[in-house]
């Protein structure tokens, strides 16, 4: 298993602007992955779905995004304390995340079913 | 997997004053538990620590909580944002939580190395 630090302080050093998104991992075991994903006000491209092979189960510990699914019609808008499973292979974006201030996504990645 | 809420809210629906831990399977699969965890003042009995078979990863979402660990001078402080790994068998306990709020965890617990 890699460690990263034993005490990670997610809401701390966060950058202020951002041209991409930030991908930070925490933990990764054979099966599971811990990421921190920081985002000021970038979504996914209107045409690109992410279309994952590992299940992902996200949640958004402060900032505001929406969500978008290919299988259903209109927007799930998570804020702090708001969570996502979203299972392998359902496809989806980010519609929108809080242009004002990072938004900050704790997510969890792992395969088996 | 048993598939709980696809878009669970972690702060929402908060007890104000518990007896007990209250404790809330969001997701389990064969090797991967996510577990939302409230506490309001509660910590271990100052004799027991937790001796856990599974990896544990938590983060505080809101509130505050002091954890110690047996082999390890001292208290860790976590707030909203804060993380901790606890391997299996690293002997910890929960020293102090926020007793004016309820403290809220999301708690992943895995057993493979």
């Amino acid at each position: 298993m890699k460690r990263g630090a034993r005490h990670p302080r997610l809401l701390q050093n966060l950058p202020s602007s951002l041209d991409e998104e930030q991908v930070e991992e925490l933990l990764r075991t054979p099966t599971l992955r811990i990421e921190r994903i920081v985002s000021t006000g970038q979504a996914s491209a209107e045409t690109c779905w992410y279309d994952q092979s590992e299940h992902e189960w996200a949640i958004v510990l402060s900032g505001r995004a929406k969500l978008r699914y290919e299988d259903e019609e209109g927007e799930v808008e998570l804020g702090p304390g708001d969570a996502a499973f979203i299972p392998a292979h359902r496809r989806h974006r980010v519609a929108w995340t809080s242009p004002g201030e990072p938004t900050v996504w704790l997510a969890l990645f792992w395969t088996e079913a």
